[in-house]
């Protein structure tokens, strides 16, 4: 049963804190939290959306609207870490690095001229045996002096699965933990992840973004048993709890959200295509969102966990609910022929609509 | 002569089939097959188009909409397999990859993020002699560990003509072949195939798409003699029987389209431009529509060659209904200036209007 006691205790807390603050955030986080059915709670992501997106003011200057990272891109992959990258940009980040092998960098640079791209990571094909600890260390530097200045990192789309390239992420992952710097892991990080718990393990400030197959391997792996459709919204929901409380963005028809405590669903349609690198845009949007929801939180006092919502809860609800808008804007234009650089196209219209930045 | 005993077998098999079927994909498909010559059958391509092209579902997942691959781009030719790969994806495949060589890999990914490219064909510049075995060996290793997944593989767009890459290429293809994976071969793939029949002889999943040159090689390698435009039909129908029943679009003027069995005429009028690319189009069109038309006659328990219409046939002859209408719109707003990449723009609104999205 969903509607567990976690959950009761959750939606009563919800309703203590509406009394005690009365800011329009608290009450708008309050409304984006209705009960759909008795086991799951349908987020109003357009709600948490007007929430968090920041107001413009015109005494900030570069990089305080966020700056994020993705960790990807390889000599196969380069079109999905730019489209993390260039989604969390065209949605209001300041700055969008990436972080790829020296084959990938060129052709990333290439797709826009908006991006900082680093050509730092190393594949096995490309090195010595007797080179790998020194360059190990050095992949390591050569990230670890640009990462204080992150919002967010994303890691995972495009890395590829080489095993001496993951393991330069992992020391990457371990690297941002020791800062408190959130981690959104999609793609590739998830083959990373799922076979390195301790990288994510207890760690409240990390978003794991599985499809239908990284999701069974997850749930094979953690909870040692099958994927229960039935029961979806509480099989995640333990499964958040048993990887220590980390987010958990399951995609799928609808998308199920948990950190062990709460299970949130966005359900509203997006678009029947399906054509590759959507989860790469929902990667980047949950590293901006997140990190506009955590800078709410802290602007507010809220501490991470007994706010009235965990802020990479609240991202990833407004990642969710502002993709499936975009992917339905596309759609409406291009029909069959919708790809993925359609959709980046239409998610500045579709935040538009929900939260107009005059 | 055309109205050949296995022409009128296969009218009246299709007849049978029509009364003892009531389905709507079988009177379509039933619906686009008649006669207007005494001597061919002009198809109903719209008609076709309609039967094949998958209704949308929000159950789908990511690949089940159709996952191509392009075998080709080398030092000289990066557009070509840029354009088959792209245009299987703005007609509605999820995925499309393209395997080409290390030095056309940058180019072809910065044409677009949306292609999955890899970088593992080599030519023999690159190489020595000592070393083809085991390269040969590792570039088929590198392609058969995707294999699987490709609903269809298209081999010949921009691959070039080095003796070493040929080889390597009819590995691939061989190994194709044990899957049963269709292939469809146009462009220098069909130089490797003319010299090389056994490649794809006997093989009814192989689909030849030569131009008026491509067209005359085969012709006076297997039939032993020149064209004969007088009964060109008949004489693709021959071709097509000798080379074991696969499927043969002879482009030109009209497009006919046979596999031993039937022929097939597609003449509605496309566009008078013939800038370089178009039959690129169309062989990446071959393998998306193929693959949709081959699942819907596993969906509809028909088995491959006694169904209604062979797949590879539908497919073909959708595919050169959807280009013809592509480069007309295309023709109509650019005029002379009319190029490969503005057709291809028109692949989507010319699908949307014959059968609309939604």
């Amino acid at each position: 049963m969903l509607a567990s006691s976690a959950i009761f205790r959750r939606q009563q807390f919800l309703i203590r804190s509406l009394g005690g603050h009365s800011s329009n955030i608290h009450r708008e986080r309050m409304q984006a939290i209705k009960c759909v059915s008795g086991s799951a709670l349908e987020a109003d992501g357009q709600s948490i959306l007007r929430a968090i997106v920041p107001t413009f003011d015109p005494f900030r200057y570069k990089g305080q609207a966020g700056k994020v990272a993705v960790i990807g891109g390889c000599r196969e992959y380069t079109g999905a870490p730019y489209f993390a990258a260039i989604s969390a940009l065209k949605i209001g980040a300041d700055l969008s690095h990436v972080f790829c092998t020296k084959d990938a960098a060129g052709v990333i640079k290439s797709y826009s001229p908006e991006l900082i791209v680093h050509p730092v990571l190393e594949e096995s094909y490309n090195i010595r045996d007797d080179e790998k600890s020194i360059i190990s260390s050095k992949v390591l530097a050569d990230v670890a002096k640009w990462m204080e200045r992150f919002d967010c990192l994303v890691v995972g789309p495009g890395l590829g699965r080489d095993p001496f390239l993951l393991d330069c992420v992992s020391e990457i992952m371990k690297h941002a933990r020791q800062l408190n710097i959130p981690i959104v892991v999609d793609g590739d990080g998830l083959f990373l992840v799922t076979n390195n718990l301790d990288l994510v393990s207890g760690y409240p400030l990390a978003v794991l973004t599985p499809n239908v197959n990284e999701y069974k391997r997850l749930v094979e792996k953690v909870l040692d048993c099958e994927i229960n459709d039935q029961d979806a919204p509480e099989q995640l929901l333990s499964l958040a709890r048993r990887v220590g409380g980390i987010t958990i963005l399951r995609k799928g028809k609808c998308d199920i959200i948990s950190d062990g405590e709460t299970v949130h669903v966005v359900s509203v349609f997006g678009s029947p295509r399906r054509c590759g690198g959507q989860g790469d845009i929902l990667s980047g949007s949950v590293a901006i969102f997140s990190s506009w929801a955590r800078q709410q939180n802290l602007a507010t006092g809220d501490n991470l966990r007994g706010s009235p919502s965990n802020p990479m809860v609240v991202g990833s609800i407004a990642a969710s609910t502002l993709l499936r808008k975009a992917a339905s804007t596309a759609f409406g234009k291009k029909k069959r022929a919708t790809l993925t650089t359609d959709i980046i196209e239409c998610l500045g219209i579709s935040l538009e609509e929900i939260c107009p930045a005059s």
